[in-house]
């Protein structure tokens, strides 16, 4: 398994695109991304749990049914959510992809992100389409990136290459990550594409797998959007045999996977509305993969502990106060707490207790970009991870001031 | 019922007083509260379900486990949480009380709020008792209420008179909210006294009972600190006839309490740490009195309608979403969402859609420093209230900064 670059046209076959049409005001930033499959492709999602969902997840999910799609069209700068006219609205933009690129309107997964509770005018869309589809590209990945970028400050993209049964295989993925352009609710969005074959059964048991550990351990600040989706969409373009079933290659394209997720999960939780440094909580020596899960989860959830973390401040009982609130079942006296970086490690708690160690290192550890917060919870055979990242003031000046 | 001044002496033969003794720098803050009955008074508590729970905790519930309490002490400066030798720092904060007071040591409350993980140093303690308890008086119930705050910026009491079989009764309360000194976990202290007669029994079924309207539905920033507690203390000293069981003067006492609980709150939920605005949710019309309290909860807790709130911004999908996630059991297409203040009504969203509303009007009712959000749900019989306060750059800066 190698890092390459080519985003979602990093598998074969795959082109995409990302426009200015006119959704956003701002001019200098793309609104609308597609991405084309040369063949029909298996495709997998899993969408928000959130009651009130986005009206363009309740049509890719009926364009999915059958297991197949071949586009992927969605833009940024309005949700098309709580809107009277939304399935419509989402219904015309599977439409306007089979006028521009031939794509059958069933076989389009369709997204939006942006303001919810205004109505999306297709206009700009339809107008947009012409241009849209003649950029499409082999090499238009990051296009499509930056189109579906709303708050985001960086385009987030990935790509791998891998092995199955001979045969060089390929995945890649853009994502947007919790932003918003208007006053509406971070959403994130994430389109995965490979060109290795796999039955849609075997692909959607390894998204829905894969998200357990991944995407669901991710928060940016615990409000889940009503637009969040993952798909997944595979050509089988590089001809390998199809995964029918458990093995080696299912093995393999499930690390193919995970590499995507995770990468993308950092990414995403690094770029968090207002943060300045990513949180990843890892616990160990759990009795369950659940305590394991829950644990990490709500420690990289606090909002006291995000802002120590903000701060760089060592303070180590806010992730003990977490664990305890969690819900985890845990013994609390079993607890160490450490804090890693680039710039060293340093344990702080030992058996629940605090140990003395050097506020001096400990500062200069959480300076860093990227920190590590390490929960042993025990001597059980289970751990997790969770991604996040700290709370600022610019979250606040992001959600708060936006209309004022 | 009627607003009578006093605090936690209000209520006939409780005295009270508050000092610095020492545990904290700054010497013109208080760090010390006692609060004694003349006589031995009848105690319920409910505690913390953080499974990290603060030293003084459990050896007040040891003390009280005969449903019995003369005094209270509490420290501010140090919560006495997560050291080895905090259940014998508690234990001798009570013997102290016995020795200065005549009080026996296990009809002491005790408690603590401040940083975690520090040993609390007894020294300051035992040698501030003298002062302690030579200031002790009817009309000491402001020092005791300043002795517990730790960020608050107000002091927090409020007492009420009632009448219980033609005796007049009265109930007094102080509490210390959501803030730290030191780079810690925020806690909430409530100490409630009255004179009424009431059974142990009753009284803790009365205090369980409340809390599930009150003190459970507010929240500051989701954390749940280790060494949160609640106490009643009525030492019966009104003359009613004690309270045995459900009936007329349970309702009153029921009544009182809920009065004195709700104050706190809603005093407690507008000192939220860097808070500039009181907001409370009301849902109406739930099927089920679950549905109405977890919608109320979920809206005041999210990270981004409380950002919203903070700039005020009419931002009502974000109370669609926090509802939508919640768990709740609601049909989204019935949700109505209004927002009122001293400023006025603002209907925002009708059966889960936006309506157009005067963004200036908005504007001017969310500027106000009390923000009611007010949700329909349907035609159910059920509602709730939570109460909390805006998420603002200033909580940011008193969680984050503290250390560095």
């Amino acid at each position: 398994m190698k890092m390459i670059t080519g985003g979602v046209c990093a598998a074969k076959g795959f082109k995409a695109n990302g426009i200015h049409c006119g959704i956003r005001h701002n001019h200098s930033k793309k609104d609308l991304a597609l991405i084309v499959s040369d063949v029909p492709a298996t495709a997998a999602a899993v969408y928000t749990q959130n009651l009130v969902k986005g009206a363009p997840l309740a049509i890719t999910k009926e364009n999915i049914a059958n297991g197949i799609a071949q586009a992927v069209i969605c833009n940024s700068g309005n949700a098309n959510t709580c809107n009277a006219d939304g399935p419509q609205i989402a219904r015309d933009m599977c439409d306007l992809v089979q006028k521009a690129t031939g794509v059958l309107a069933n076989d389009v997964v369709v997204a939006s992100t942006g303001v919810i509770g205004q109505p999306l005018n297709i206009e700009p869309i339809a107008k947009g389409m012409d241009a849209l589809t003649a950029g499409l590209s082999y090499d238009g990945g990051h296009a499509a990136a930056e189109a579906i970028m709303t708050t985001d400050t960086v385009s987030k993209e990935v790509a791998v290459e891998f092995s199955l049964g001979g045969k060089v295989c390929r995945m890649g993925g853009i994502a947007k990550g919790s932003g918003m352009i208007h006053p509406n609710m971070a959403t994130m969005l994430v389109f995965i594409t490979t060109d290795a074959a796999i039955s849609r059964e075997m692909l959607q048991k390894a998204l829905s797998s894969d998200i357990t550990a991944t995407f669901n351990m991710l928060s940016i600040d615990g409000d889940t959007s009503t637009n969040d989706m993952v798909t997944v969409l595979a050509n089988g373009m590089a001809g390998n045999d199809q995964i029918l079933s458990e093995g080696e290659d299912f093995t393999t394209f499930m690390q193919a996977l995970n590499s995507i997720t995770v990468a993308l999960c950092r990414m995403i939780a690094g770029d968090g509305e207002g943060a300045t440094k990513l949180l990843e909580c890892k616990t160990t020596g759990a009795d369950t993969l659940e305590a394991a899960k829950t644990a990490a989860k709500s420690v990289i959830c606090s909002s006291l502990l995000k802002a120590a973390m903000f701060g760089a401040d060592a303070n180590w009982g806010r992730v003990l106060c977490a664990i305890g609130y969690s819900g985890a079942d845990v013994d609390v006296n079993k607890i160490d707490v450490a804090f890693r970086s680039n710039a060293g490690t340093i344990e702080v708690c030992k058996n629940g207790a605090g140990i003395p160690f050097s506020e001096e290192l400990a500062k200069k550890i959480l300076l860093e970009k990227e920190i590590e917060i390490l929960v042993g919870l025990g001597d059980g055979p289970y751990s997790a991870s969770a991604w996040g990242c700290d709370l600022t003031y610019d979250y606040v000046k992001i959600n708060g001031d936006y209309r004022t």
